[in-house]
């Protein structure tokens, strides 16, 4: 399997950095794009653009973070595009994935199955309840959490995805980087506190639903209302 | 059942209209704050800032919104403040969700049991796949999406969750949207072209998770990377 090698860090490393989270995001797009299948060997930036929903000249200058320039009137060589792609993002990897929390929504993420073939396979699952330790979820055994570092090790995790309650959640995130954990995804709504080398996101359910029903508020369009109707 | 009446968005509509999208979020997370118990019958703006994880000034910039006013030295009226929020977010109504896409994710997502206890419940549950139609998930029957409007009205559903394949997701939006929804959130990827007047909120795990693999990759830190350690 090929990975991003220290060559390639050497090289690159500056433009690297510099690029912007929200460019990142737009050039996962792009790949998804690409990936889905171009029945040509090249594509305009006109055509990507118009593909991937973003405006071309928004594009062309994501574009140019890979490092990478189409030839004028021909457009991009759609293999190489994609592979400068697959390096910069780190998606040709393959990242082991802890999840911590196996009640409703980490059994749900578990059997889910989504992970795997995007290269996320779940490799380690951990609790803390005895009488959910040493079950088989989803074809893998539930660990203790208290030997988080042990089982991060062995799997050579790279991503956390907290699933547990709220209350839990800080005290797993801090098991987690203390098992060398750096990538964390929370799904447990408030905030964690942690080291500023460790990359959090945050997928709150709970908060956009509330957001949809801010707007639904604005409506007049709750439940009770409609039933009035 | 207390909804958001006509008179009260006489009063405040205008005011409602005003609240930026980021002081609507942190409102959702004071208010979870308030709902995780205070001790006392007030708090203090510096209090309730410590506590949601934001500065003060920046607090008493949004609760401004509320047209809510601390009483200087003895802070905010924990009740009063939260029926604002609760009013204001429209938190204290019941939105029935109707979830479209009974696979893994969708049924991960039924089964999950923390939707319903915030007001949220899965109300009406569909899919195109015949096999699963008539089949009852977590205590719901599955409904045919060529019957949403029929479904939808008859559980008085205002939200829609979209759990389908990418390939499938703008067909049911449609469908939802025909059927009145107008608050979806999207669980598929993939981009979905919707009326102007309908919220799209999304939630993409595998995004999620590239943005992690992407800081990873970064690193250097990939398994096979790990591996060869």
């Amino acid at each position: 399997m090929a990975v991003t090698g220290h060559t390639d860090q050497g090289r690159r490393g500056s433009s690297i950095r510099a690029i912007p989270e929200a460019t990142v995001v737009r050039l996962a797009g792009y790949l998804r794009v690409l990936s889905a299948g171009v029945p040509d060997g090249t594509i305009s930036s006109d055509e990507l653009a118009a593909f991937a929903g973003v405006n071309s000249a928004k594009l062309r200058k994501d574009l140019s973070y890979l490092g990478s320039h189409g030839t004028r009137g021909v457009g991009y060589d759609v293999a190489t595009l994609t592979a400068e792609m697959e390096r910069t993002l780190g998606a040709h990897a393959v990242y082991p994935v802890a999840l911590v929390g196996v009640g409703h929504l980490g059994s749900a993420l578990a059997g889910y199955g989504g992970f795997a073939g995007r290269g996320f396979p779940i490799s380690v699952l951990m609790d803390s309840d005895p009488a959910k330790i040493g079950t088989v979820v989803a074809g893998v055994m539930v660990s203790d959490i208290a030997d988080a570092a042990t089982a991060c090790r062995a799997a050579a995790v790279t991503i956390g995805v907290i699933a547990t309650p709220e209350s839990a959640a800080q005290r797993v995130a801090d098991a987690l980087v203390a098992a060398g954990v750096r990538s964390i995804l929370n799904f447990a709504p408030g905030r964690l506190v942690l080291p500023d080398d460790v990359e959090l996101r945050r997928i709150d359910l709970a908060l956009e639903l509330q957001m949809l029903a801010f707007h639904e508020s604005r409506r007049g369009r709750s439940a009770a209302r409609l039933e009035a109707l």
